[in-house]
Formats: C-alpha cells, structure tokens, sequence
C-alpha cells in the first residue's frame, strides 16, 4: 500500500466538519477503496476554540488558510472556506504554487475564475476537482465529465438550490404568498446572509456555468448565464400552473444551440408529474441529455453536512487513486469561448395578465400574439371582479423575442389592467 | 497527445454496432476529452458480410474473437458478445493474458466469474470495467464506486431489468393479465431468447449481485440472490396495490444486515408516488443509500443501442485518461466472502387471501398473524361471491420469517379458499 494522501482542510463550518467525521469515523473503509489511508495533516478555521463536536487534538492548527496551503505536510488542499474572492482564492493559489492538489466545494470562486486556477493548476500538473460544488451529494460532475464522456451534450437542466425549491414548494402545498415563505426560510436558516445569493439564482447559476463547461468543452461563462431569481414568482402563478399540470421551478437549462451557447437560470413550467415537477422542498434534480444516452436524471440532497462532505470525499479518494482529470473534463487550455445565446431556444410558454371586461378585449390581445407568430394552445379565463379578468395563455412553442416583442405591444391594446406576465415552460 | 489507444471490439450487435458509430462520428469530441485518440483497431463478429449500416472497410476483422483479443494492435479488448461462458469468457481471458485491458458489458459472466477474472486481470496490472453491464446508460458502477467512495453504503436498490417493468407497468395500465403481455412483449422482441433470464430474474439479479460487492467490498455472490421473478404476479394484485397507493416492481434489494448480506431480486410494493413507484416502461432505475450521502436516485435507458454504447464509451474513455480502478472499487484479493442473509431486514408486506364467507373467519386468520407477531396495519375486503370474499391486509413491519410461518399455519384454519399471496412492502 502506498504512502498516505495527507489532507490540509480550510474552514471548519458544516461541511468540513462532515469531512473531518467521514475520515475519523471510515478510516478502514476508504483505506480499503482508495489503496491507501487518507489522513488529515492539518486544519485551518476562523475560530480555534470553538466547540465543533469533532476531536481535533491530533491535527496540526493552523491560523492563516495560505499558510496551510503551504505546509509540506499537506498533499491535498480542502477548500471550504467559501467566497469567490479574499482568503478562498488567495489560498487556493498558494495551494497550486505549492504542488498540491485542491479539492473545493466553492462554486463561486470556480464560477468566476476556476478557468485561470484550473489553468495555473494543469500547467503545473496539478487538479482541482469540485464534486461538491453542484449539486450537494449527487454525483453529477462525475457522470458528466465520465459517465457521459461519450456523448455530444444536448442539454443539461437542474433544480440546483434548495432553498428556492423549498421556498416555491411550501408557497403551492401551503398557498402562501412569496413574501412569507421568504420570511419562514429566512427564520429556519435555509438563506445564505446574501438571501440573494439563493432567490436570485446566483448560487445555483453558479452551479450551471460550471456543468456548461464541461458539457460543451467550453470556459466558465457564468456572467453569461441569464439570471432570473424566483422573487416575481406569484402565488397566483403557482395555482394557475398547478391547474394546468404544472409546476413553477427555478430551473438551470444549458444548451449549445445554432446561434451559441445558452445558459438560463429562471422560473420555469415544468410538467407536474415529471420527475422535475415532481421535485419536492430541498432535494436537487440535474438532468443530463446526450446524443447516444438520451436522458438520464440524478437526484438527491444539494446541501447539507454529509451529503456534501461525501462529494468532497469523492474527490479525495479519487486523487488518493491516482486518477488525474482535468477540472472542466479537458484541459482548462482546449477550452473554447463560448457563443453566448440569450434564449434562442424555442419553447411554449405561459402567459397571464388581467384583461378590463369589455368585449373585444380578449380578441385584441390574440391578434398581437397572432401578429408576432405566437399561437395559443390552451386559454383559462378565471373568476373575476366587475371590471377585470385574470386570463391564463399557454402558447405554442415559441421564442422569448417574440414573447417579449408582443409584451411590449400589449399595453398598447389598452385592455390589460397591470402587467402581463410570462414565464417558459421547459420541454422535460 | 499521447498515441491513440486501440479497441478491439468482439460482438457487433446492437451495443457493438453503437460502440462504433460513436467512436466514427465523435472523433474529434472523444480525443479532447480523453487526451488522445480513441481509434478502432480490428473486430469480430459471427457473420462478416452482414449489412449492419456501419461502414466497417477501414477496420480489420477477426472471425475469432480470441484471435481479436490478442492481436498486437489492440490495447483494449471489447468483449460485446455476451453469455456467461463460451467465447465471451475465453476471449476475456485470453485478452488478459495477452497484456489488455477490457471494457465489457457482459453481466452474466461477471455475476459468475468476475471474481475471478477480475483476479487475473489485476495481478497483471489490467483493468476490467463493467458499466454497460448494470442498468444501461446510467452511469451506476461509477456513481457507486467513486461517486459514493466515502459513504459505508446502507441500501442499494434497483429496477434494472426493462423488459419487465415494461410488462409490470403495462399489466396497470391496459389491465391485462401476465400472459398476455408477456406474449405481447415477446412479439415486440423485449424478451430474451430464454425469456426466463428477464421474467424469471436472472438479468436483474446479476446487475444486483455486481452492485452489492462494489457497495460492501464482498465477493460477487450471484448464486446468493434470492430470485424470485414476476410470473406469479396477479393483475388483481396490481389492482389491489394500486388501490392502497403502492405499484408492484421487480425490485432488486442489497442491504448489509447485523445476520449479514441481503440480496433480494423479487417483485415488491412500493409506494405508488415514489420515484420507483412513477417509474414507467423500461426505464431503469438505482437507488444508493449511504451513511453520509443520504439518498441518490439514478434513473436512465437500461437498454438499447445508444444508452448502452454510451456506458462502454465512458470506461474506454476512464482508460484512455490513464485512470486505473479496480473491477469491483477494492483489489479483487481483498474482497471478503459474505455471510449470505435470508430477507431479514423486516418490512411491511402485502397479503392477498380468499376467505370462506362465513362468520368468524377473519378473526381466526387475524388470529394466526397476532400469533406470529404479525399485526394488521390495513385490511379491505373486495366485492365477493356468494360464498367467498377476497381480503387484502397490509401488516406493519415483520420478517419474512415471520409472514412465512404465518402463510404455513393458514390452511389449517379452514377459512380460506386457495392460497395466500404474500408481497414485501419496501421502505424507499
């Protein structure tokens, strides 16, 4: 058996205490599979003396990230202290400069400059894996990047923040209004401090551009990535789905299409009883798409102690193996500039707005859908006021240029009441 | 780039016949990836003048593929043949001897000899992968082996043979009885040539067995695998499931118990809105527990030429990248020989009888199962006869031992008119 692979784990919050667990408590176990004991050298958090209810009396301390980075002892620097920036970044590069390798779980960092750190790692022939940067637990950077390698990549999809599918999952089963399940998430702990981060779709936007990178062999275009956050996502919208057989779900969709490669990130019709639609509080679903495997879905818990430290372990025994892979799937080098697409794909789509009850009103909006090559597919008219109706469209497949050029002329037909509303339903 | 790596593929069939159009069409795709060129060397298949819509006049040919397997020019042997014995076996061996690694995806001689031949192949420095052997497309034997590396793995599940769980969930939805539709799916070409390896087991069974030592370090122990296949399941079973919010599958169940390994291939009740219960057609899908990880569902094609070919394309990819794992995750040398369990993990289960219509009858029935511990979770009594009455019960959690001993002492009582049916409800 070979020598032992020595960890230098930076940051000591939930995950790295799952990590510190797996490797106390399955020492035998992961000797057994990786061919070598996997030790811990040293460990590096904010705070020495607090209480974490792991035993770290026989690991090295060290106060400063970059310092561990850069023990001799150390063979494979964790990184989960998190943050795209500031201490994260600065001791990942130490950690490269230093010959080792880097197992991390930060997918902000990666999102934003995993292409240059993959780069300056490779051309010293070192890796970064990050397994436990998307998806928690599900193993989905192995199946793409491996399990997939075969295949031209024809789309990759995901529900990727559980805290936005726990939020959207409690409004439809409790019939809440966003505002408030919002506030309970935020009472139970589920947000980031930056609420943003997780309702505005960054992190889990993060997560897309990562796997588009490897899907398409292209860099880290996460500034390209369409953001759209659940926060407009009205409890209104979720009933008048559900009523049609749907779901709302902040999903990540990742296509190379003829005009380029489009990344979005935004609410999203799904099919209720697809295995997306189906999704309940804060599992993760990635669904990968390839020309000769067809569809294969993964799901399981996206956050979380173990979950993540088992995503984490993943990569350590890997490197502990032997096996060397580049970060994006081939080298960070070959990687090409992508053609960023901003939704060229077409799709139906849902459309509601609140019409003044005259006649004619209803007509004139089809003539504006009409005029823009936008044809209906199926149309509710609810339960209204005296002087109003909220109506409910489900369009053809379609483009979000046409929807966004007939949105635009609607206020002109002078029958709608606020804003109309339109959200893509993705063909699942 | 390194030289190309060079395959020899033995079988040209459906997965051989996928296995070359990707290696023709993704050329250039495969070689960014893997870091060289993936290139077919020579083949092999029973009938060389047969049209098979490839164009294979660039490729040398082997009318034998042990001739193929040991040709100077193939660094990779393909074994596409299937069967647990006969050529399959022999060209392994003999690629083995010959200096090659092989990709196979034949799960019948691996649930019998992979032991051994994983043995052979790893005291000469080779490695033997399997993807394509469970459950088609979806990328399990690494998920498991890698993905979940450093997780002590609590449950596998699976659905892994298609073909009946096309019959199963055609059975429920055109309310057909067994015979029927397996003619039906024999007249499509859904069975087997010996149907008996789908309806009667076996194929699932040896998927199970191959999953169950990767997740517990133990020898491949098919003959362990309690089979038990889906001839003897009733449409008024489905029926009578379907109307208590269960499905019925052909479930393949590996478990670590305190008494040792379980491995369980047999139909089971599932709840009806599970991902296993929503699963339809010959769709496959895994279910892998463990104790960090929590719970992963893998769903995908378990079959067919594409998802298939994509399985093989993804271990000749891992070899071409220089990763080097062992067959079943741990040298073969060190895997341990089980202690086989007979269903002892307890679970609710299923019993269908035919009671006389007589007072008191069941209360002598219930009376059989308090005796054995077994209490009464549900009870519904169908419209009947004028002289007998179909009841279903669903008990709590008890062994099979348990429901078995039950099952034993029923005729005895007088009050049923033929037998008793009993189906395991397991937790998922």
């Amino acid at each position: 058996m070979s020598d032992p692979l020595r960890l230098g784990i930076a940051g000591l919050g939930t995950v790295g205490r799952g990590v510190v667990r797996i490797v106390q408590r399955h020492g035998e176990l992961i000797a057994a599979r990786a061919g070598r004991a996997i030790e811990i050298a040293a460990v590096s958090a904010r705070d020495r003396s607090k209480d974490r209810g792991i035993d770290l009396s026989a690991l090295a301390w060290e106060d400063d990230p970059v310092a561990l980075a850069q023990r001799a002892d150390v063979d494979v620097f964790v990184e989960l202290v998190g943050g795209s920036d500031g201490v994260a970044r600065e001791a990942t590069e130490a950690a490269i400069a230093a010959g080792k390798d880097v197992v991390t779980a930060n997918k902000a960092m990666l999102a934003l400059h995993g292409q240059a750190l993959a780069g300056l790692a490779e051309a010293r022939g070192h890796v970064i894996r990050f397994e436990a940067a998307v998806a928690g637990g599900i193993p989905v950077v192995k199946a793409l990047t491996e399990g997939l390698a075969g295949n031209a990549i024809t789309r990759v999809m995901g529900v990727m923040n559980g805290t936005c599918n726990y939020i959207l999952t409690r409004m439809e089963s409790a019939g809440l209004p966003y505002e408030t399940v919002f506030e309970e998430a935020r009472q139970l702990g589920y947000l980031e401090a930056d609420p943003e981060l997780d309702v505005g779709g960054i992190d889990a936007g993060h997560k897309l551009s990562l796997l588009a990178a490897i899907a398409y062999g292209t860099k880290v275009a996460f500034p390209a990535v369409e953001l759209e956050g659940i926060g407009k996502v009205r409890i209104e919208d979720i009933r008048h789905a559900a009523d049609m057989g749907y779901r709302i779900k902040l999903l990540g969709v990742a296509q190379m299409t003829g005009r380029g490669l489009e990344q979005r990130m935004s609410p999203c019709l799904v099919p209720a009883d697809s295995p997306l639609g189906q999704l309940q509080g804060g599992t993760n679903m990635v669904v990968l798409e390839g020309d000769s495997v067809g569809q294969i879905v993964l799901r399981g818990p996206g956050a979380g102690e173990g979950p993540t430290a088992s995503a984490v372990m993943s990569d350590v025994i890997e490197i502990a193996r032997g096996t060397r892979l580049s970060t994006f799937g081939q080298p960070a080098a070959t990687l090409r500039d992508p053609v960023p697409a901003r939704a060229t794909a077409p799709a139906p789509h849902y459309l509601r707005m609140t019409l003044v009850d005259k006649p004619g009103a209803l007509a004139k909006v089809a003539t504006v859908l009409g005029d823009e090559g936008i044809s209906i597919d199926r149309m509710r008219q609810y339960q209204h006021s005296d002087t109003s109706a909220p109506v409910v469209l489900v369009t053809h497949s379609t483009t979000r240029d046409a929807i966004d050029h007939a949105l635009s002329r609607l206020p002109a037909t002078g029958v709608l009441t606020g804003e109309a509303v339109a959200i893509r339903i993705e063909k699942v």
